[in-house]
C-alpha cells in the first residue's frame, strides 16, 4: 500500500532490486497511480535517481497541477527522440518496459532512438501494487458504489412497463452525473425480457413489459475509481420457476463471497459459486468469468476465473457476478463488489439482493 | 469506397498484391469496418481464399447476426494456439500483423505460436479504407451530428446562470442518449469562464455565471460513427474584446474550411487557419492542431495538423476547430465536420456560428 508521491520510490525499489538502470511506464492507469497525472496521453520514465512525466502542450498546466514524484516534460513529437536528446538516459545500459502497454510499433521506435541501451519487456508490473488499495483509493472506490446504489435505490420508484431500455439507461446516466460522477465505468447495461440472456446485451428500444425481469448492470467512475453492480427487477409478480432460478444464483453468489479472503487461490471462490450452481442443474448456463478486479480500471487485476492463477491479497476489490443465461428466456446475475480483508471480505455494495418485484 | 462484406475482398486484394499469404487485423474499428462485428474482443484472420473472426464465448449469438465476410470461430483460451491447432495458416509462409495495433507481449505470442511463418509489421494499412467514407457511413455521421446539433439548439433555451458545468453536461448527455445515441464520441468538455482557456477541461463543479463565455465540445455515436462539434456561448452581452477575438477565430476557421478540397495537402488547410490567426496577432494562442479524421473512431486518419505529411481525400470526414486560449481569461474554439469532395467540401454541422449572446 502506497500513497500517489511515495509510488515513485515503490519503482525505483524495483529498478534497483532488478538490477535495471530504467524503466519506462506507458499504460496510463499505471501511470496515474504512480504520480497521479489524469491525462489522456502520457509516458513515465523512471531512473535510480529520477523520474519524468512526458507529455504534450494540451496539458501544461494539468501535468503541472497535477503530477507528484516526478518532473514533468512538455514534448512535442516523437518522445523518444525527447529522451534521447535531452539525455535522460545518457550513460545507462538496461532498460524496462510494458511489454503489454507498448505497441511494437512504439517498441521499434524506442529502440531505434535508444539503441545504445538493452530493453526487456515486463509483464504484470504493478499487479499486486495497484491491487492493495490504499486508503484513498478504497475511499473513492466506496464513493463510486455509493452513488451507484443510491441510483439503482431511486431507479426503483422511476422504472416501470412502458419505457423503453434506451430510455432507462439515460435516466441511470443523467442521475449519476448529476450526482457527481465522472462518468461511467462502462454503458449501462439494461436488458429486458429474453434480451436479458444475453450476456452483454446494449440497450435497445425495446419496451419494458409487466411479466417479465429486467437486468440492470452499472457502474459510474468517481475520481478515476471505477463501480459495478448487476440487480434483476421483475415487473410484476415473479413466477415461481423464476424466483427459484434467483434464489440458486443467489446462493451461488453468497457461497463466493464467504470463500473470498486474503491469500486464497482466486480460482477456488469462482468454483464455490460453479459448484452450487451444479447442484441446481445451472452450472452449463454460467458462460464466464466470476468477476474481475476493479479500480482505475474496470477490469484489472486480478483475474477473477476458474483459469485464474492469482490469489487474492489484503485490500483488494473485486467483483462477484455469477449468472445463468437461458437461451429465448431469461439471465439472471448477482454482481457485488467486494475489499478483500485477511479474514473475509467487506461487501462494498449495499442495495438489497432480495428478489424485487414491481408491482 | 466499399461495403461490409466486399471489405474482406478488399484486404485479400492487399494479401494478393504484396505478395504475402495471410493478415492478421486486431484493432477494433477495422474489423468492424471489414466485417461489422461490434464486440469488444476480436481478431480477424484473413487469407487470400478465406477470413475468420475470432471472439469469446459472450459473443456467440451477436457475433453469428453481424459478421458479414469472414467465418464465425469460438475461442476459449489463446487466440494464436487456436489458430495453429485449427490449421488455417499450415501451409502458409509469410504473415502481416497491424504493429501500430498489436502490444509486444502479444507479438510474442503470435510468433511462438505461428514460428513456421515470418511476421511482418504494417502500418497505416486501413487509413485511405476507412478514410473514403461509403454512403452508409456517411449516413450514420450525418445522424449523429444532427443529433448534436439538435441538442445544442435545445441547450440553448435551456442554459442560464446558476447552473455548473456538470449539469450541463449531464443534460446534454441525457438528451443524446434520449434521442438515440449509442454514447458519447467523447465525455462532454463543458468550460465556463476562464475554464476554457483549458483546451482539455473536464465539466466541474463551476457555477455558470452571468458576464462569461461557455465553450461546449460534444458529439455522440450513432450506429457506431462519431459527431464532434464545439460552439461557444456568451452569457449576457459580450465585450467588444471577445467579439473581436471570436470574429478572428471564426474567420479562421472559414478560411480553413474554404480550403478543403480533395488532393490538397492537409497540412495547407491548417496554414489557412494559423495565417489568419497571424494577422489578428493571435496565432501564438492557437496550441493544438486544426482537427482530426473522424467515423468509427472520434480521432483517426488523416492527421488534420501543419506537421501531417496527409493529402485529403475524396470522402474523408474531418473536423475543422481552431482555438485560441488567452490564458486566466477566456478561450475560444468553434468546430465543424465536414465531408471532403472533389471541388470543396460539405458541412454537416449545421448549428449557427454567428456570435450567441444569451441574454
Amino acid at each position: 500500500m502506497s500513497t500517489t508521491g511515495q509510488r515513485v520510490n515503490v519503482l525505483q525499489t524495483w529498478i534497483r532490486t532488478h538490477g535495471v538502470d530504467a524503466l519506462l511506464l506507458t499504460h496510463l492507469p499505471d501511470i496515474r497511480w504512480a504520480v497521479g497525472f489524469t491525462g489522456s496521453h502520457a509516458y513515465l520514465l523512471v531512473t535510480s535517481a529520477r523520474a519524468w512525466l512526458l507529455t504534450d502542450g494540451r496539458y501544461t498546466t494539468q501535468a503541472e497541477q497535477e503530477v507528484q514524484g516526478a518532473e514533468v516534460q512538455i514534448v512535442s513529437g516523437d518522445v523518444f527522440a525527447h529522451i534521447k536528446e535531452a539525455g535522460y538516459l545518457a550513460e545507462l545500459t538496461h532498460g524496462c518496459f510494458q511489454a503489454e502497454h507498448l505497441t511494437v510499433s512504439a517498441y521499434r521506435r524506442l529502440t531505434e532512438a535508444l539503441e545504445h541501451m538493452v530493453w526487456e519487456g515486463v509483464e504484470g508490473l504493478t499487479h499486486t501494487w495497484r491491487g492493495r488499495k490504499a486508503p484513498d483509493e478504497l475511499a473513492r472506490l466506496r464513493r463510486a458504489q455509493e452513488l451507484t446504489d443510491r441510483v439503482f435505490q431511486e431507479l426503483l420508484g422511476w422504472i416501470r412497463p412502458g419505457y423503453t431500455e434506451k430510455e432507462v439507461a439515460a435516466e441511470i446516466v443523467y442521475r449519476l452525473l448529476c450526482y457527481g460522477a465522472e462518468r461511467m465505468s462502462f454503458e449501462p447495461l439494461v436488458a429486458a425480457g429474453s434480451r436479458s440472456a444475453l450476456p452483454h446485451a446494449r440497450p435497445s428500444t425495446r419496451v419494458l413489459r409487466e411479466g417479465e425481469p429486467l437486468l440492470l448492470d452499472f457502474g459510474c467512475v468517481y475520481e478515476g475509481y471505477a463501480s459495478d453492480m448487476t440487480r434483476m427487477v421483475y415487473l410484476g409478480k415473479a413466477p415461481e420457476a423464476y424466483r427459484e432460478h434467483y434464489r440458486c444464483v443467489l446462493q451461488a453468489q453468497e457461497a463466493a463471497i464467504a470463500s473470498a479472503q486474503a491469500d486464497i487461490p482466486v480460482k477456488e471462490v469462482d468454483m464455490q459459486a460453479r459448484e452450487h450452481l451444479k447442484t441446481c442443474g445451472l452450472d452449463a448456463y454460467f458462460t464466464h468469468s466470476l468477476g474481475h478486479g476493479v479500480g482505475l480500471e474496470i477490469h484489472e487485476w486480478p483475474r477473477v476465473s476458474y483459469q485464474s492463477e492469482d490469489k487474492l491479497i489484503e485490500g483488494a476489490v473485486i467483483t462477484v457476478e455469477p449468472g445463468i443465461y437461458l437461451p429465448g428466456k431469461y439471465g439472471i446475475r448477482i454482481e457485488d463488489m467486494l475489499h478483500i480483508t485477511a479474514t473475509g471480505s467487506e461487501n462494498l455494495t449495499s442495495s438489497t439482493k432480495e428478489l424485487i418485484e414491481l408491482t
